[in-house]
């Protein structure tokens, strides 16, 4: 694009063998001295976080996911301590799972069963798939992360006849994730269907005193692994939530944390030139306006790395996506976050990026090594490597070439250090980010209407069906039976609830169906 | 939300065991009024492209994926003999196939490895994992689809001794996207390193007279199946392309095409609150201002349909994300489209979504059918299935409650006949809202910009190695190197070309490291 500006605003940081060009973003060259002030503050803030300030002052709690990697920063020996506890009893368990010390009954575990959602299991798929190797892994990893009973089912098709070798990790801070439980009472039921019983193939990692720790404990699984408070769930990637299945899988995990580690001193650099996730922060909000006015588009040009956007859309969106900054002014905050892997995305929504609705902007991830391929050239002088090589550059240009803007990072290998180092460096621009549009990027008060909504959506469920069940035989339209309890309010999640009972309770609850639909009446029937 | 709005504007269609629910966007009375012009002429174009009017100028082609699930509707006896010959084809080869009368060198097929990119593998890849049933499927399903060495080495090493039992298939409507032709070699090496002949294991899907076609011809593969002008990538799932697979994972595939000519008989429907299809392009352009203003957000609430996203962004951004409309005014269309599944996703993103920056329409998609659990309560008169329905219920209420809109698409199961209504009825609402908003939907022209830019990247490459390679032993910076090419323009894509050299052809070329970066200087020696 325009070498003098490349040769300015690529960035090389040789010892991690990483890189960030921000060279094809149009910010203008005094951008860096406009941000100076927020910069400084964003980094003497970051330095508070690491000493153990409350950064999430909503739920009171300190942000020590940077201590996780470098016990030695911890702000007390005793957090020390469990830090480096935690680290010692996955290690030891993992060995003594490796060695078939600790095994299921049928046998040496070799399946592992993560049961957990969102920042319970994001981290371990997208890591699972990074360093993924079917022929040298010790343990494959099938995850149940909803409360789809059908995709339950699915997934523990998979593991038909296996059970008795397959290690279940059930991952929850609170220990009451509904989803979660739900998932845990499933696999239950699945194990003894085997005749297996849970706890001798079960792990829980929580926090203490947790139900789900109490669970455990009274049921005798074979190992708890703590969940500290002060780790949230999208920045635990290396507590155990994501170390415990890494390890399992012979992943080092001591290179992530070294990567981690690494980056974290990195991105402690006061100069922004020294600092690529101060560059990445910067760009984030030259490229929104500070606002979300665009959204971020992750185009990891190695297949390996695919999930690292739907690792992202959490890591970010949740994060940054608030209603209110930390003074209270409603600022709806937030970044959109999408992405699969090029150069596959090519054949997909490139044509929209390059010439459509300019309303994003564009990560693309390079990763020098192309492995090693079947053939050597598929065109004279041209490898299968060489074309994702130049799709990947070509794609960049004609992004370029018409005016969107795009960062690139560039790291060498997808490795067990190269992982640790991109989650840290993804967090701490988060961190930054948050900091200039100053909002807490440590909670997330949106989700409880959800689920506040979703329990009122349950508790209707039961008042609906206990009317029709007493009484039996009786039909009622929605709008009768919501005069009847009371619920005029809900009439439209009553009418929800009784085509689902309809399809899911069909042995009790039948329909006589009138046009329009709302005519239509229910009844209980045995 | 409003039970009267929900009563005017939740349509069901019983026949289709299909509901959508607009009643949670805000548009006013008169807008179907307002647009009730620009619906007829949608209607009109839309017949006119299904009587064979060249619908992609650009190109010169006609446009007739619907033909595909009604060949009474192909606008000649010619076309409508192709496409029953072709389905006649597909079901007598996976007859054979399954009943081992074709199979490989190792014995009767049980894997099926799918080498294709965009079009060619996204709606394969969304149908195997909707229906999937890995107790009763005939075949598993792999994909190569991408140019990644590494990540083909990784599938095929899925297939460790399994590929004289593993059936190629090889799609490129062109025969020449570089991407499956390289995926294409690569896999006939890993073959032959296997000692197996490929041919005997392998079928094309392309176009008439192709370089594939003939490739497949010279070599004697198995088999050849049509892909036709006609059809574009993007809509081809109802060609062979889609087809083919999903017969041999043993998916009743009369049942997708029944779906899809049943959807596209309702969605000829010229009244607007008869035709779902209709209604959904009309909400698209009210949400996004018929400009792309509001981001498309996708949410399931089944981990089996976690992949329509990513379908669907192909379909939707590769149609709509336009540069110029038809009368060659700049315009910049497009919508973008994210999103994975519920409840998983409101553990990511949903916290951005109900209190962040409110740049998005959500399309939830409600599963009535929950599936069979392996517990019947998880609560006292709760099931596994009445949280899910809970989560969605209690996750569209919350975002309504913040004025962040949504369409609720119903659907009784996921089944063949429901996916084929499903890829219908989105097929159909992107070429309506594309006639709204005045874009050929059925080009890409875009793409080529990219493709171009890589070629050159290639021919640049090859520049560079010969250079060094007759200038062995001596050594070049970047800058040197552009001058002595006469490609001075071109400094950034030599510098990234060489550290690429650096890492993958490490034997030959080496660097002498200086800072800054770009003054150091590589050579090439044996």
């Amino acid at each position: 694009m325009n070498w003098d500006r490349f040769k300015k605003y690529n960035y090389e940081f040789k010892e991690l063998e990483f890189g960030i060009d921000i060279s094809r973003v149009n910010f203008p060259e005094t951008y860096y001295s406009e941000m100076q002030n927020r910069v400084d503050a964003a980094l003497e803030n970051m330095d508070k976080i690491e000493k153990g300030a409350v950064a999430n002052p909503d739920e009171g709690r300190m942000v020590g996911h940077y201590w996780l990697r470098n016990s030695s920063i911890a702000p007390d020996e005793n957090l020390k301590n469990e830090i480096e506890g935690a680290l010692s009893q996955i290690k030891s368990f993992v060995g003594k799972v490796h060695s078939g010390e600790i095994k299921g009954t049928s046998g040496v575990f070799s399946h592992v069963l993560i049961i957990g959602i969102g920042g319970s299991a994001l981290g371990p798929q997208f890591v699972n798939q990074a360093l993924m190797n079917p022929r040298g892994d010790k343990m494959d990893i099938y995850f149940l992360d909803n409360t789809d009973p059908d995709g339950i089912a699915l997934t523990l098709s998979k593991l038909d006849g296996e059970l008795g070798k397959t290690l279940s990790i059930v991952i929850s801070k609170s220990g009451s994730t509904p989803e979660t439980r739900n998932g845990m009472l499933e696999a239950i039921s699945a194990y003894e269907d085997s005749d297996l019983k849970f706890a001798d193939h079960a792990v829980a990692i929580t926090g203490e005193d947790s139900k789900l720790s109490q669970f455990s404990k009274e049921g005798q699984w074979l190992e708890e692994f703590p969940m500290w408070d002060w780790v949230g769930g999208r920045t635990s990637e290396l507590s155990a939530v994501g170390l415990l299945p890494a390890a399992l899988q012979g992943i080092d995990i001591d290179a992530i944390l070294q990567g981690a580690s690494d980056m974290d001193v990195a991105t402690r650099n006061k100069n922004i030139s020294g600092n690529p996730a101060m560059i990445l922060a910067l760009m984030w909000h030259y490229c929104t306006n500070g606002n979300g006015d665009k959204d971020m588009v992750i185009l990891p040009y190695k297949d390996r790395l695919m999930l690292f956007s739907r690792y992202l859309q959490q890591l970010i969106m949740e994060s940054l996506g608030k209603e209110l900054d930390l003074d209270g002014k409603v600022v709806h905050q937030g970044i959109a976050v999408y992405g699969n892997k090029g150069s596959t995305d090519q054949h997909a929504y490139v044509q929209q990026l390059r010439d459509g609705v300019n309303n994003f902007f564009a990560i693309f991830i390079d990763v020098l090594n192309k492995g090693v391929a079947f053939v050597d050239e598929v065109e004279p002088g041209q490898s299968t490597g060489d074309f994702l090589n130049g799709f990947y550059l070509g794609t960049r240009e004609a992004l370029s070439g018409n005016d969107r803007e795009s960062i690139t990072l560039t790291i060498e290998n997808v490795s067990a250090n190269s992982i640790g180092q991109l989650v840290a460096l993804f967090e701490r621009a988060v961190g930054f980010y948050a900091d200039f549009v100053n909002i807490n990027a440590y909670h997330q008060p949106g989700v409880e209407a959800g689920k506040k909504a979703a329990v009122s959506v349950l508790s209707l469920k039961t008042k609906v069906w206990d009317f029709l069940k007493s009484n039996e035989g009786q039909s009622f339209t929605t709008e009768d039976l919501a005069e009847k309890l009371g619920e005029t309010k809900n009439c439209e999640i009553i009418y929800k609830l009784l085509e689902n009972m309809l399809i899911n309770s069909s042995k009790y609850v039948s329909k006589e169906a009138h046009k329009p639909f709302f005519l239509s009446s229910y009844k209980y029937n045995t």
